[in-house]
Parts: C-alpha cells; sequence; structure tokens
C-alpha cells in the first residue's frame, strides 16, 4: 500500500468519516458496498470516493464494489487503530467525565489509562474504572507508561500551562477540547482541537445564508 | 460587500477561526495586524489570508494591515452573529451540562433559552440559570419561542429520534454533539455535527505518521 505519498489534509479529514461509516454498516450486517452507495450515505461523489481511496493504494474491484470489513480494517490500519495508542485525560470536570464515561476509546484504538485533576474531592477516586491522580504526578506518570496522548480538558485559565507539561514530559499528541488555543513549539508533538464554537459558527453562518436567501425572496 | 457569491466550505470552516483569533487580539489590545502575522499565529500564509478575505470582498489596505476590530465585526456580521439566534439544549447529562455551564454562547451571538430532559431528578430544576424542562413539551416550546437551533447530547440512542423532533418542530439547525450521524431529510434544516471521534482518529494519523517514519529511521 503506498502509505507514504503526501496525502491532503482534506483527505485524513474524511478517514476517519469512512471509518466511522465502515463501522456502521459493518454493524448493520453489510458485506459490500458500491462506492455511490457509500459515497450516498456521506454526501460524497462515488467518484470522490474512488479518488480518497485510491490515494492509500485502491482497494475494491471494478464492479463489484468494496468489502465492507476488509475496507474498514485497511483504513483502521492507515489510521493506526491497531498501534496501542494510550491516553490520559486532564481534567475531571463535566466536560472530561463525559468523555470518560461516554466515549469509546477502544473502538478508535486507544487504552485510557489514567484521568488527572487537582481537586481533592476527586483524586484518589475512580470514574468509570479509569483512576484519578493528582496532577503533581502527571510527568512521572508518563515516563513510566509511555503515554502516547493527553486529552486536555481542564479550565482554559490551565490549558496552556498543562498543554507546556504534556509536551515537555514527552507525549505525541495532544487532544485539545479546552475550546482555547494551545501554543506548542515542539514540532514533533501534533496538537488536535476540537473546536466547539468554530462549528458552532460554522452551523450560524450556514442557518444565515439560508434566512438571507428567505428575505431576498420575501 | 459580495456575500452571496459562492463560498468553498474550507473557507466557510476558516472563518470561525479568524473570529476567534480576532477576539484574541482584541482582547490582548491588539489593533492592527498584517496578514503575514495573522496566519502566523493561525498557520497559513500571508496570501491564503488575503484570498480568504478578499472572497468577502477584501477588507484591509495594502502596506497597513487590518483593522482587528473592523475585521472581527465584518466576519462576525457574515457569521451571523448579530442575528440574535436562539438555541435550546437537548439532553442534561455531563456533555450537555459542561457546554451549559462553560460554553460562551453569547460570545458567539446565541441565546440558550432552555434545556430539555426526561429525567425526574433534573427537570424543573435550573442548569447555571438555564431552566430544565420535560422532553414533552419540546415542540410547543419551539413553536412559541422561535428557537432556531436545536443542540444534541442526548445518549446515541435517543440521537435521532430527538433530532426528527427538532426538525418536525421547525428549526432551522440542529447542533449535533452525540458522536453519532443524524440523518435529516429536509433540506432546509442544517446539521451540523462535532465529532469526537473524527478528532481523535486524526490525531491517531498524525502520530502514527510520526512513528513511521521514526521506525524508518531507526
Amino acid at each position: 500500500m503506498k502509505r507514504n505519498m503526501k496525502v491532503s489534509t482534506a483527505v485524513i479529514r474524511r478517514l476517519p468519516r469512512y471509518y466511522r461509516h465502515l463501522s456502521e454498516l459493518q454493524e448493520a450486517g453489510t458485506v459490500r458496498i458500491s462506492s455511490s452507495a457509500l459515497g450516498g450515505s456521506m454526501g460524497l461523489t462515488a467518484s470522490q470516493i474512488r479518488q480518497d481511496l485510491f490515494c492509500f493504494g485502491g482497494f475494491g474491484q471494478q464492479g463489484y464494489g468494496y468489502k465492507v470489513d476488509l475496507l474498514k480494517e485497511e483504513i483502521g490500519e492507515i489510521l493506526g487503530i491497531s498501534r496501542g495508542h494510550t491516553l490520559i485525560v486532564l481534567g475531571t470536570g463535566n466536560l472530561g467525565r463525559a468523555i470518560i464515561k461516554n466515549f469509546r476509546f477502544s473502538s478508535n484504538g486507544f487504552r485510557l489509562l489514567a484521568a488527572f485533576d487537582v481537586d481533592p474531592a476527586v483524586v484518589g477516586a475512580q470514574i468509570a474504572g479509569v483512576p484519578v491522580y493528582h496532577a503533581d504526578g502527571l510527568e512521572a506518570f508518563i515516563a513510566g507508561h509511555g503515554v502516547d496522548v493527553g486529552m486536555l480538558t481542564v479550565p482554559i485559565s490551565a490549558a496552556q500551562e498543562m498543554g507546556d507539561r504534556l509536551a515537555g514530559a514527552g507525549v505525541k499528541g495532544i487532544w485539545n477540547l479546552t475550546n482555547c488555543e494551545i501554543l506548542c513549539d515542539r514540532p514533533e508533538v501534533v496538537v488536535e482541537s476540537v473546536h466547539f464554537s468554530d462549528s458552532l459558527l460554522a452551523l450560524s453562518y450556514m442557518i444565515s445564508q439560508q434566512e438571507g436567501s428567505e428575505e431576498e425572496k420575501g
């Protein structure tokens, strides 16, 4: 498979969606799917699907479509799901707690090892079976357990400092859910942010466009 | 301003980031910024910045850069921030609660009117001043208050049903944070999803690529 060719950010962003859709198809018992059916459920054209998957060496067979389980496995491989990445959570407020309790880390190839906080009310306890340690022990834990990713759900006021500590302690990636930008001057540390406000503002834009055309019509 | 020209999805997705960065610059007291400085802080080139902003009729003056407050206001206008959109929250579990308590809806131009749940322990109470009503009253509330957006933070098992009810009751947009796909056959209703797993899998891909090159070197 041509894994090392340069792949555009747009394609990378679509890969997890493919993986998600294929997982849903697999759960629904679908064995085989055509590019056009897969595209239809994802809002993409059959030709986009074929182009995207061709980037990774092409799967599927002309006229027969894709085998759901094989394609899912291949895309999962590309996404690194079988690499056994490990993750810790920083901040066990409502958001951290929601993710710990409900997010299926293992379906995404991650092992959630521990959570960290400074609140004495939660340090020493467990959330959904995940132990919560004091943030003082962060660096020692990362060094001792080979943590790949630190997830940030701390308050905005602590976000940059905790991001710096994660990067300094040697994680490979920071998953930033604080809704503020984290600066990181180490090129070897990948920062991926979920910006809730960017999503809501994109929605605001789209409904405003529709309101705009309604107003013009009316 | 040329607001009605066709704008690419990529540019639309960047607009909220511009707005966020400009808000931070404004808070830091920055009055004027060049394309290259704005690009630097956003990981974009000066030429990308100029191209993006040109889509909306171009702001700024050759050699003088952009006035932060004016540019922020113009972009906010494009994003519909001054339109006074209203929003309700469906589902007050940990995630719903985290967003109600911490998310600055008003900075994004939204008024959070109410939350809905079915849990007797929370119906009738308030969360950070926001009243929680029983989901039975959803349709009547939407009709009575002209709700623009319904935010979904219900369990996955209830996501599609509640999405259908929101669309049927006449909201313009659904902000879906359930981490599952919502189908909506009404083209007039915009569905915008925050997919946590897509973000984590993109991070997984990026750190796997780095691990791959380390392995090749070693």
